[in-house]
């Protein structure tokens, strides 16, 4: 039983797997053949070995500068200013945008001891300040933190010649008015746009 | 991205992962360091590798016979009959049970095409045949085909001397009779016992 102990272990570790999500991947794997179970590991080492951080953007890339910052289909005078490496992914999923990313790497966070200093605030200032950048969007979380960051974004990049903008706060698509937060019915009222 | 995406696919093929929650993982694998990786690696491929079946009782093991078959400790007077490895490790989990298994590799599934000669039956035969069991706990799920193959083999084992059950069925513990669907309180009511 040590191996599949081992292996159970191991997988439940990873994000959003508690140990019975881990243990019926774990039989799953017994279960599946040898070369299917080969390729994933050997797609994860290769993700490992050659993955690495885009100088411009700092999204994760085989290439640097990364496929998005190369691209010249899109338009390079707009920045999206995201707090992680996997917002890039969720946003570009929507086909919404088509501009260039800056991902910070976190959020200012006194409580965890990082400041701006942490985070790749400079790189994406020098970014106005060499290129010309029409709009910046901030879409860190909209959250406590995230907030904080954007509004610090916000005064810090006052002074250069570009429009800063935030995501719309409102209720979800789909959604339902029953089951919306005090906080967000709120944010809603306050956004309301006329027909 | 293609090595991303590559990572998130094979992942999201896993049982109980969507997409989402493989990209999650796929961008935790990024940040984590590449020891911790490796080790998780390591240990499925070890897994694949080294896993075998029990001859005896079917269940997954690095030994054949398994842990279970060969502990001294052991009731071998009791085998609980299921229907894949991996309920084993269920059962064990609850500490509630000190005899050995069978695992049959399936259920009885005329839609599947799988008859009794799919499923490790010839082998539960031979076993009460050739050792003094006294007691076979029939432990297959409670649901149409696991019903159905309990019922088989009940009637198959019918003329051997020993005892055949069927864990009970009802309300499950810390649930509310609200909540419970109409057949389990049915169920509920028929096995009612007296205090």
């Amino acid at each position: 039983m040590k191996l599949i102990e081992q292996v159970i272990t191991q997988l439940s570790r990873l994000p959003g797997l508690g140990r019975k999500s881990a243990s019926r991947i774990a039989y799953y794997l017994m279960q599946a053949d040898f070369s299917s179970v080969q390729y994933l590991v050997k797609a994860i080492i290769a993700l490992k070995k050659n993955l690495k951080s885009c100088s411009i953007c700092g999204n994760y890339s085989e290439f640097d500068p990364c496929d998005i910052c190369t691209d010249q289909q899109r338009d390079r005078s707009i920045i999206c200013v995201v707090e992680q490496p996997k917002d890039v992914l969720t946003i570009e999923s929507t086909n919404d945008f088509n501009g260039i990313y800056h991902v910070l790497g976190g959020v200012i966070s006194p409580i965890n001891g990082i400041g701006p200093q942490d985070l790749r605030i400079d790189q994406l200032v020098k970014r106005v300040e060499i290129r010309q950048i029409q709009e910046i969007i901030l879409a860190t979380n909209p959250n406590l933190e995230g907030d904080t960051t954007a509004m610090y974004l916000s005064q810090i990049l006052h002074e250069s010649d570009v429009i800063i903008s935030r995501l719309a706060l409102g209720l979800p698509v789909g959604g339902d008015l029953e089951y919306a937060d005090k906080l967000t019915l709120s944010r809603a009222f306050k956004g309301r746009n006329s027909l």
